[in-house]
């Protein structure tokens, strides 16, 4: 299947998307999140075709989300982490997960975060750093700023 | 283009996939936050191709997301603002910009998030809501539940 490619678009969302914005990308990276690192189990645990996969598997490499590394030499098999801009995609799942749960018509979630170690469960929530108000009970306005330049700040055109 | 459908899946995060899970969709939906309520001016917003704009316009009301709201009689004509549904999107919104600013390849983030009112720069961060702490710097574990009967606690099987 051949899409539209955002890459050249001036906006950080449509670059995102050209990266996970298939909804079998994101998938596999949140079973990453979950801890799956081989073929068979991303295959078992989200019922993938297998071409699927292993398409979804080399663009998530490709881009730098997913690094593969050898764990057996005989017969040659590779397994696939996270990479920090990998585990950096943890808040657009958690935003995922969150929207999933409020409005996906699921009676519970079926799934919560703990933190390591204490057990204790995590309620995420967006807030403005500097305050620390959540930005739900903020009027919050996108605003672009002008292009700039990437080669630098040049004579005025 | 017919995807597969995850709407049975007992996870949010593919069911969140199921609507939002396609990379037009969550361009329009980010259009809307901008503040875009014309399909004339998604159009041109958005460079989509007008089938690709009505469908997915379609699939954003039929799935709550949008709400249609007619403005002139003579001709008809509709406009598209966002449901409570649609509004909680934000956090997905915001998370993939915030994805999209770190690794997207821009020299600078070609949109900021600002304060109605105050002009405030705001910098999204997720928290959990207990603690305070900023989830990037927590050991966070997902843990599956044990799935329910929709119909309510049964007889254990």
């Amino acid at each position: 299947m051949r899409r539209t490619s955002h890459a050249d678009t001036h906006c950080s969302i449509a670059r995102a998307l050209d990266i996970v914005g298939d909804p079998w990308t994101l998938l596999v990276v949140r079973e990453a999140f979950f801890g799956t690192r081989r073929f068979e189990d991303f295959r078992r645990a989200l019922g993938i075709p297998r071409a699927t996969l292993a398409d979804r598997l080399d663009l998530l490499v490709d881009h730098g989300v997913l690094e593969r590394r050898p764990y057996l030499e005989h017969p040659p098999r590779d397994e696939y982490v996270l990479t920090e801009r990998g585990q950096d995609l943890q808040g657009v799942i958690i935003a995922l997960m969150a929207w999933g749960d409020r409005w996906g018509g699921l009676p519970e979630p079926p799934v919560v975060l703990t933190e390591l170690g204490s057990g204790r469960v995590l309620e995420p929530v967006l807030v403005d750093r500097t305050s620390g108000r959540p930005l739900a009970e903020l009027s919050v306005r996108p605003v672009r700023r002008p292009r700039r330049d990437p080669a630098g700040p040049g004579p005025p055109r």
